[in-house]
């Protein structure tokens, strides 16, 4: 059996950290002249700028994990800026914000030049695709912090939108339909877990043809295109959340206001799980309890909608959107999948 | 003998990626609807959006390099934030921005939620004693990257101005004054080479009560109240430079105007060489030229100004500022010390 903690990571002990410093970290919210930060726990630090009418600002930032480990062992990089770009797009989005500017950092133990270029050109290219500024960026060449060969990158990203247009999960309520966005497999996050249990990249992935080093290497996708597709359409959206880190449960729960909880379809999500998190799930008897913390489970953003908005998001994702659960009055656990899964 | 690429940081290395990648890098500033990005070789990356008039925005990215490792191994993080902050509050402050948010990212290999906290803490703290707010942040827990116990920080910063007051260094003519503001200690630049030669952070530095560490550990200064009060008290500021990795060759390059040149007086800069600097240099018989272009000397900050505003500075600075040079007309090296230190 293998465990996300059995791979190195442990969550609750960054839980843990969270706590000992959000005191500190409030503290500066209130007190800026000219500077209103709105309070929330959304995916994308939004604030208002007295000199600045009419806009909201949105920022949020980011790093993909292990998984660049995986394109430095391959020395193949051309989608790691991709998935960069796109989990921080994503973020921004979740608020109803276009991303507009970028600024990257990546660091290392011993720079290479053609290693250090090919992570920033992948990464450039990526903001080209999506009409993104990269305004400014930082290399940096530390021995003794990173382990030799070892790359760390990061992007902070930013947008703005009118204050009117803000989504902020605030008009989520009971009888919401819950709708999916498929990803396009692991996305930035479980890396870690992933590599233990399938450590040789060059591995034949069951009879797709592909590696599984070209499996774990799948761009993450964004999926600006189709929301701002079905907003343009007049689709009333209540509230986003980006599937990453923690999975279905850490990221729906952020959006759910209380009193309420997310009723979701187990039955529909779970032929949707991309196989290389089944595959890796029956290899290294992952506990199922990991599996819905950790990975996106084919869920790559969700959205929550009135239902009589859902044929705006299903025609403007092409009919991709798939409808995963309700949004219900429930003062018990927050996330319910309603079979073995359980509720957190 | 010990130089910069002893201590296992090779400044041509990172030159060479940025010539692979600047090209993509660029290719990224034009083409997006809205977004007017100011091209320049500054501190801080200027965008203007079309949706936000009479507004430019600055940001900035940044980390402290290997300081942190000394923070670590002494268990003591109280200043580490403040070298984060001042030194991106600097960045901004070249172009004549005043900060207003910031976020930071912090990864480890194996998290430990005290040191965390202790960390993020230090950067809250800073950001509140500097009226910033700290409007999102990401901790990274990453096994295979970082060394065992090792962290790195990294802050982004944005700030705005109205687009008449953008200071860009386009004005900096012959016959203007060069004026440094003195530097705390080292700022966060040259650690790996510090860190090098004086392993022992717990030994006592010459007869000054405090440990190499100590030392080492200084807080990074910012500027922000001093050149703020010059501006308001009527100084015309030309151009401004942080110093920082590079020194002041590497830095104050970037606001010499194509023609120019930087005369600065070696005798000046000499006696205020904090003492740490001149101690490494002796004891690592380190070659003058790493320490002009790895250490800022203790010309912390340097501000051009036509000499009729030099009085302003000065009584803005309390009389911390001090005369280093002039720019002249000149098509040889930019940067020219008029002694040993030779020409960059």
């Amino acid at each position: 059996m293998t465990t996300y903690t059995d791979a190195g990571v442990d969550i609750s002990e960054a839980d843990r950290a969270v706590e000992l410093f959000s005191e500190k970290v409030r503290a500066t919210y209130d007190g800026v002249p000219g500077v209103t930060f709105r309070k929330s726990k959304q995916f994308a630090g939004l604030v208002h700028f007295d000199g600045v009418p009419d806009v909201d600002f949105g920022f949020s930032i980011d790093g993909i994990g292990t998984k660049l480990l995986i394109a430095l062992q391959l020395n193949q990089f051309d989608t790691v800026g991709e998935c960069l770009v796109s989990h921080c797009i994503n973020d921004l989005l979740t608020a109803g914000i276009r991303a507009r500017i970028l600024l990257d950092y990546v660091a290392t133990a011993g720079l290479k030049a053609e290693t250090m270029a090919a992570i920033v050109n992948s990464i450039a290219d990526a903001c080209k695709r999506h009409g993104i500024v990269l305004v400014g960026g930082e290399t940096a060449e530390m021995p003794q912090v990173y382990v030799d060969g070892a790359y760390d990158m990061v992007a902070c990203i930013q947008g703005f939108v009118k204050p009117q247009n803000v989504i902020d999960g605030s008009a989520v309520r009971p009888g919401d339909s819950i709708w999916a966005l498929p990803s396009s497999g692991c996305g930035n996050n479980g890396f870690s877990l992933l590599r233990k249990v399938n450590p040789d990249f060059s591995e034949m992935f069951m009879s797709t043809g592909r590696t599984i080093g070209d499996e774990l290497l799948t761009p993450t996708r964004s999926y600006e295109r189709e929301v701002f597709a079905a907003i343009a359409a007049g689709c009333k959206i209540h509230g986003m959340a980006n599937i990453t880190g923690g999975g279905i449960p850490g990221n729906l729960r952020r959006i759910i206001p209380e009193g309420c909880a997310a009723h979701l379809e187990q039955a529909v999500i779970e032929p949707r799980i991309p196989a290389i998190m089944t595959f890796t799930q029956e290899r290294g008897h992952v506990p199922w309890d990991d599996m819905v913390n950790t990975f996106n489970l084919g869920v790559g953003y969700i959205v929550v909608l009135p239902e009589s908005s859902s044929k705006k998001l299903v025609d403007a994702s092409d009919g991709e959107a798939f409808r995963i659960g309700a949004i219900v009055k429930d003062t018990g656990d927050t996330i319910q999948f309603d079979n073995n899964w359980g509720s957190f």
